[in-house]
């Protein structure tokens, strides 16, 4: 079957959409729908413009035998802002106040669309840096985890309290909760990273940073190489936090539990201190 | 900026791909592109029939004052073999037998492009049914519940083993675990659903059923409704399996620790009792 332009146009963004941060040789397409790799660049031309244009990423070409093309996810910074502005308003709402001063966020980590825009958000921070593995803690880092490895195709590895049979051999690690003060465990299977790769932490809520910490002694502790953090809400707390470099979307400054409100405010995302390692 | 019909067709695509099962007014495809509505009626004939040829899904418009295009992800029968034979191929491989005769399997949990595909074998496999919520059990269904859930765009609740702090008042059951005949304890967040809601419970796998039976029972509890189940593998086993209705895309026949094989077969997909309740 010979495809038309128009045909051709709609099914090569569907396949760059559906094959982020992966070198697609031309060829692929000019077999695929039986056209001269120079009608392929000129499609390529319009969808990297549109692409650039609404802000949905760029279209890397890579020339030479090995070449190809590759689309990279990004979010505007306009588009981040109203991500962080959603989820602002979202968790604002007093009908979140748990006892204890807990937040509930289950229904956000929940809503697939919000995910896959929060995993855009941060595939886009760390789309030029050479990231391995999303690494998490279960159960509620897993959404944003596999968010962001959707946008930056890679796997996602995911640490647990408790050694599983289904988990094999397993490397296991201590550290100390950062508020609580309290000795953890984290565990994870011997075969899911190899040494030297770079790992990409995140999780949906830090607070000291005690967690981040046991992720970052267990990436050491696989001879592998921290890329950076990235937080879906930091909480304000008094003492310094235990990882050094992250970016979170949102910042939990105080909950009043008499009044029933939440103060919340823009995390580092866009702050200089949130440069990733 | 008035854009011409070759990138409205690039944008258009890729805002139906990222919105699966959300009806979109042809007016915000007309406001946005500054084009009349025939133009953008043309645009979507192009994309519905390149979308039909290459299996990607249908575009099923609406007409009318509340009218619109809506964007249902399906899968052909020929990819969903290619899914099932890609998933047999990869865990046949005899370094995958753990003690115990269980397989390792969190490698492809964690490999998002899996993931999505699987996702969608099984959106496509329930799209014609009102799907209000996607249930699994911490940790290991949670992927395969996220990619079901983001292209049917409905939203995931995890059942856990213990209740935790943040997630509020919670609803708890007691089981009996399929295999091992043990009492075992189901936990769900109080607001995760409403009553009435249709919903899919997943795992990754399934011997007896008794999970998939305790994620039924919380359903009732919930005063909901079990829409159909959805498993990466089933395992053969010698009693009746506690669920009656379920999809499973593989089978796992058996398992030889001594000679370290591993049989494996397609699952129900295709078959008639894979039907959904």
């Amino acid at each position: 079957m010979k495809w038309k332009r128009s045909e051709r146009l709609v099914e090569m963004t569907r396949h760059l959409l559906e094959h982020p941060h992966q070198l697609i040789p031309l060829t692929v397409f000019s077999e695929r729908f039986q056209a001269a790799k120079s009608s392929i660049s000129e499609d390529l031309t319009i969808i990297k413009e549109t692409f650039e244009e609404s802000g949905a990423g760029k279209l890397v070409t890579v020339s030479g035998a090995a070449g190809g093309v590759k689309y990279i996810p990004l979010m505007s910074d306009r588009a981040a802002r109203e991500v962080i502005v959603q989820l602002i308003e979202e968790l604002s709402h007093s009908d979140r106040l748990l006892p204890g001063g807990y937040l509930y966020m289950t229904d956000l980590l929940g809503n697939p669309q919000l995910m896959d825009k929060v995993g855009r958000v941060f595939a886009g921070a760390f789309a030029n840096q050479r990231i391995d593995v999303i690494m998490t803690v279960a159960t509620k880092g897993i959404p944003i985890a596999q968010a962001i490895a959707r946008h930056l195709n890679v796997p996602v590895v995911i640490v647990r309290r408790d050694s599983k049979v289904t988990e094999g051999s397993t490397v296991s690690i201590n550290y100390v909760s950062g508020s609580a003060r309290r000795i953890q465990t984290m565990v994870l299977s011997k075969r899911s990273m190899k040494s030297g790769q770079r790992v990409l932490i995140t999780d949906d809520f830090m607070k000291a940073g005690g967690t981040m910490l046991g992720m970052r002694n267990l990436v050491e502790e696989f001879d592998c190489e921290l890329a950076g953090a990235a937080v879906l809400v930091e909480s304000e707390h008094s003492e310094e936090v235990l990882v050094e470099k992250y970016r979170s979307l949102v910042k939990l400054r105080k909950v009043n539990e008499r009044d029933r409100t939440i103060e919340l405010d823009e995390g580092n995302y866009f702050k200089e201190g949130g440069d990733e390692a």
